[in-house]
């Protein structure tokens, strides 16, 4: 299918033909739903034995009863797992409680309310203070720049991360720029690894922004692989050691995704001054992260080793979806002009670029069809997707069979919606 | 010993008596440290079932599997024993992480950033919003305003809470007040209970203050008796609802001191606009709690009368420090003018007023002398207490007979700074 190559007589029979298929899936009534970024049961039953892994014995490595109030920055383990997650020194790691996201919303507001580097560099004081978002991107980051009044620019995904080009252009032009959201490894939604010369450049734009500047690297899916050798996503931080741009950039992780996903431990990794700003205030708002917790995972996770195995068995569950909704998207779109995605080899959305105009009539479609999908405009700020185009699959949870009949259902809908938009 | 009737004679002679005395309690060497106010290990050791306790069943009783994502308001079962710690009902509860402080914090943050009635009602409008500090107070309460530079302005404990006349005199006199602090049973750090009337009048407060003003009702102690029948607090929710006030407060508490103390679930509790408006900003700042932690707890303390019965356990451990401390003021101070102090019937902590200007000097020989107290100022806002009177005791930690030891240090040091300050 071309819609570009096809007359108005063959689009009208094409119209038809879908129309009468998209019925017949109709009539079959499914109930089912590619929303949901989130393990499945199965995925979490890998870490079911966290519970009852520490026997009485809550002592951690340098000695510490985990079970009292105290330790800010998390036991040493713990920092060292998400250390060699992100590729940083343990000093420079706190390991949190159940969430990165509060993590990040602390860190953000650190920068906006008090300054990473005193009170007079708080991102409060500036008239306009704005924030870089590569599209589509992660709801959930935009939502915290949202709740602070943050004004959100975006700038376009490609194959090779953000357009650096233009990321570098802005940051040139306007010195209200004061962060920038990241997904650098199979980026949420789109699947893309940073390539070598974009995470150098990223490392770049301290020199040339604000020295407010900060960069929210959320590595959510380091270790997040379906198939081996996976691709590597070069060190930022060690970029930035050598340009001299260590205090630009704020990094994250967490075990989420690893073990139970309510229930695991947070990273965040960045330079001395940035985490002694952000320790200051995270000691104000709590004595200590939970510390039991952390020595639960150290016990089922104690090394990169065990924890490489554990992904293996995680990559054997998601694997097939992916490739389910891959085979699906090949097989009806690939010689045609109807839609464009990337292959990913981890992490936990495809994403789905219709022709422009046609995401929120596939969304509505598929969900008269039984097949609940992301609501459009949920991947760009403000709910707002320009040319209504970006559909976020997520595959995880339903079985491959109903991944399969979702996708099906995804397919014919979007066909049919993108004849009819161009019948209009 | 009563200073005022005391000839220079008797002083000198005092000074020199007591000198000696302290001398010899010196070369004894000691280690000693009444500052921490968390749980010993062998309370902490009460709690030490909760690994394992789940046995593979991950599932809360609504049907919710724990391991994954969501359910912001925490799991029914611990919204249920927050509230029955609290005296409210469930539905205005939340059951979230491992730190009340976190909690207050974020409702601190709410109350100035956002506001509870609409952007228009945030506190950091107000040209200088400041806190009712019932004093000697929580540091950590004061710490929270300091961060987000809200003026503190401190109001004096009476044996049945806060001084109400001077209270509701300030409320009535400066619209700017628009939050304070209360520990309302077994008061960080004196101890008292407040009386029904205390609670009513607090209560009341709504209807005087700005209608942004709210109560930060920290009822850290709820459960944490160390006789039986206990002292009852009067519900304040209630009073609110008898006096139309219910938005004016908002309620707090833990089960650190219950199980382990890094390691347990918060609670708060308030009105349903007040809920509305902090759940809107926690769904921002995290996608939940840790659910499974809050499982495992409900196993272990399924209700209330389980968790009087694990309550009445850590009162055996903690009820002879707290004898031990009070004989030991008894016998030194009972008939003298050197110091004031009330007699706690459960909590952390026994607080002690010297005579004014020799907490410092208490505090230092104490330390000279091997026995580490907390420092002078620390129960005040901004660290400083203009008489230079009160000293915060915790002795859970250490043995009956080391608390003793240390108790029996204080005394002379308490004894020697008076005489000597009323020589100078």
């Amino acid at each position: 299918m071309h819609l570009d190559q096809a007359t108005p007589e063959q689009l009208r029979q094409w119209e038809a033909d879908l129309a009468s298929e998209y019925q017949a899936l109709k009539a079959q009534a499914l109930n089912l739903d590619l929303t949901r970024g989130k393990p499945s049961s199965e995925q979490l039953s890998l870490s079911d034995a966290l519970d009852g892994l520490l026997n009485g014995s809550y002592i951690s490595a340098d000695g510490t009863d985990v079970r009292n109030y105290g330790g800010l920055e998390g036991i040493q383990e713990a920092r060292q797992l998400g250390a060699d997650i992100l590729g940083v020194d343990a000093a420079r790691v706190l390991a949190g409680g159940n969430s990165s996201l509060t993590m990040m919303f602390q860190a953000v507001l650190v920068g906006y309310q008090f300054g990473y580097q005193g009170a007079e560099s708080a991102w409060k004081n500036l008239k306009a203070p704005k924030f870089l978002c590569p599209v589509p991107g992660y709801d959930r980051h935009f939502s915290v720049c949202e709740q602070l009044g943050i004004e959100m620019i975006t700038v376009p995904m490609t194959a090779t991360g953000p357009d650096m080009d233009k990321v570098e252009a802005m940051i040139k032009a306007d010195e209200q720029i004061i962060g920038m959201w990241c997904v650098p490894k199979y980026s949420n939604p789109t699947g893309v690894v940073y390539s070598d010369e974009t995470v150098e450049r990223m490392a770049g734009l301290g020199k040339i922004a604000n020295p407010a500047f900060r960069v929210f690297w959320d590595n959510a899916y380091a270790v997040h692989d379906l198939k081996q050798p996976a691709p590597q996503l070069a060190s930022i931080m060690a970029a930035c050691v050598r340009q001299g741009t260590e205090d630009s950039v704020l990094q994250f992780a967490s075990t989420s995704k690893i073990t139970h996903a309510g229930a695991g431990i947070a990273f965040m990794a960045g330079s001395e001054t940035n985490l002694a700003a952000f320790k200051q205030v995270l000691g104000i708002t709590t004595i200590g992260p939970d510390k039991v917790n952390q020595l639960r995972h150290m016990k089922l996770l104690p090394n990169m080793e065990s924890l490489s195995a554990h992904m293996a068995k995680h990559a054997a569950i998601v694997a097939p979806r992916f490739a389910c909704v891959l085979e699906n998207l090949e097989q009806a779109f690939a010689n045609t002009d109807l839609g464009r995605w990337e292959k990913p080899q981890g992490g936990y959305f495809i994403s789905f670029d219709t022709q422009p105009g046609c995401a929120n009539a596939v969304i509505r479609m598929a969900a008269e069809a039984g097949v609940k999908l992301t609501p459009a405009g949920a991947t760009y700020p403000y709910g707002n997707d320009p040319a209504d185009c970006n559909i976020r699959l997520a595959p995880t949870v339903p079985s491959v069979a109903d991944v399969d009949r979702a996708m099906k259902v995804f397919c014919v809908c979007v066909k049919l919606a993108s004849v009819r938009a161009r019948l209009s």
